[in-house]
């Protein structure tokens, strides 16, 4: 049910989608490496499968192709970025670096981004800082979909924390996570193969968990991390929140319930707290606390314990994170990106629409 | 089964305990108000009870009553503190304060701390940053006692997130949560009651899930929270990491299963790969982002409407993060603090051993 391409093939297309929609060259390089991240990283609900999503807000005038992304606020290791509706997949590297300059010249940079869109998969950002061996640091909030713990309303994003922590020889640490139990994309597998959710994933409309993986579509809500309040669905709540406050309210961009709807199809608020959605990124150096070989090697050293971890089945041992994503790349840079007929169906859409050729499939 | 004891008894016992170990009397106040804000707020494990296990620490000459606190490396946002086996209690406040004056200078301070010892609550040292208006962080790293998802070994103490926001007219929000489903206190709660414990809490030596509170003591693990890898068990397992990291790595303190465990008669590691144990705070100025009003009211705004969320059941209204500590915090300043028999006699044994006087029931 998959067709194969090559990133080179996806590449070409979407970058030439973005230069359609009146992205600059530079700008529509940079979204389109930002985009196929996810694809490549094996997180196919943030990828190609999400450009006909962008190319709708820009539809919407929601996006701006030609932002003016601008500091509107700073000190020496802090800054609040305004991204004039652009996309965030361009918006975010531009903020990440930022961050990463002011951990040049003071040990630490923090960016806080209003006034932005869909940043992609949250690691891409994260997972920048690595080349100057610092750790980096990646949160954004999103579309209401998530009820917290004894609410029956969605409130928050699935709004993911990533954290990049570099090595030595080692494969780096890369977290990359979303604060619910379950993302969205996997709640859509289960929907396509009609099978039913765990418990602990989803509520329905009246707030009783449900293993129905519909009841998002139908009132219902996504459970923060932890599920139900018996095993600690609160703490899901709490760290949601924690990236929404960062995200939005320091940023000032739209907050909660306030977020504006990635798809175009739902209305934005009528009466907006804030500006788009906010993200927020941070940059430490690790040799702003110890020389950077120490941190490096005991970097090393932490991640050769944890793989030797005791396991509960010696076929199946303990992982570090960002293995599974290391994996996909791996496989998928050689062999190509498989994707399902409803996103070739969108990509040949978008093809017609904006009159750009189709990518050839391998 | 409780004897309650006003504050400022209990509060003059223990201070006496740290002066008869032989601390300052500036650091034995700062132990007892660090000490004592667990039992004001309703962390019944981390307070009074644990007073015995620091005198034991001290005892086995693992904690260092008059240690000489100092920075050993630093940059204009960050610093790194060596702690010289001082109490946990009394470095970390002044760890705290310190990342809080970086804040004041260059909009954040970012603050590892090496060859400390248990620090109490989390959230003690993050509010500190509260009547500042700054946004703070407190993580610290502790004795091995969660197993990472597919392994049965315990590599990761309960490692507690902790983020205070400030607000203007509203509470604060104030998350403090350990990264496991369930606290170890929580499981104590259990034994003492003769109860099973929800699925998702713990596993026992083989690594299969169990309902028995006792299986951490018999070679089980608790589990990061989320619990069964089907309900994203390694998402706590991600985050109990990235504080053991930020903590131990960063620092130059012990990590992972290295961390000393903090009951006196579990031997410390022969092979230590850091000193001590470890912890990481942060302060974060909000006018380092957007004035100080704007972020304050549009904090009121995010909780009021938090608060407002469509419950599933009108009487049991959606809380902020802080709330029950909160309740609790009213309440025992007021009518005091209830003590079980177990934790009374472990008073009794310090009365006796380091000749302070007991504290009066009210």
């Amino acid at each position: 049910m998959t067709t194969l391409y090559s990133y080179q093939e996806l590449y070409k297309f979407a970058y030439n989608i973005f230069l359609a929609i009146g992205c600059d060259p530079m700008d529509a390089e940079q979204a389109t490496k930002t985009l196929l991240s996810a694809d490549l990283r094996g997180v196919d609900s943030h990828g190609i499968a999400r450009l006909i999503g962008y190319v709708r807000l820009w539809e919407s005038k929601r996006v701006n192709p030609k932002p003016e992304i601008k500091v509107v606020h700073e000190t020496p290791s802090t800054a609040v970025i305004d991204g004039d509706s652009g996309l965030g997949l361009v918006v975010g590297p531009q903020a990440m670096k930022l961050a990463m300059q002011k951990a040049e010249n003071v040990g630490t940079g923090w960016v806080a981004v209003k006034n932005s869109n869909h940043y992609g998969i949250a690691g891409y950002h994260s997972m920048m800082a690595l080349e100057k061996d610092m750790i980096g640091f990646s949160f954004t909030n999103a579309s209401p979909l998530v009820a917290p713990t004894y609410g029956k309303e969605r409130m928050l994003g699935t709004n993911p924390i990533s954290v990049a922590i570099p090595t030595n020889k080692e494969t780096p640490f890369i977290a990359d996570m979303a604060t619910t139990t379950a993302a969205n994309g996997k709640l859509e597998i289960l929907q396509r193969k009609n099978q039913e959710a765990p418990l602990g994933w989803v509520q329905d409309q009246d707030g009783n968990q449900t293993t129905d993986p519909e009841a998002v579509k139908s009132g219902g809500a996504l459970l923060p991390l932890g599920g139900s309040p018996e095993n600690a669905g609160h703490k899901g709540y709490i760290l949601g929140s924690i990236v929404d406050i960062l995200s939005g309210v320091l940023s000032g961009a739209n907050y909660g319930p306030w977020v504006p709807p990635f798809v175009s199809f739902l209305p934005v608020s009528d009466n907006p707290v804030g500006e788009g959605l906010g993200h927020f990124f941070g940059a430490m150096r690790v040799d702003a606390f110890r020389p950077k070989e120490d941190f490096l090697n005991h970097m090393d050293n932490w991640i050769k314990r944890f793989r030797e971890t005791n396991p509960i089945d010696s076929k199946n041992q303990v992982k570090i994170p960002g293995d599974p994503e290391r994996e996909f790349e791996k496989e998928r840079s050689v062999n190509g990106i498989p994707l399902l007929q409803p996103v070739v169906d969108s990509l040949k859409v978008l093809s017609e629409k904006l009159d750009v050729e189709l990518p050839e499939a391998k």
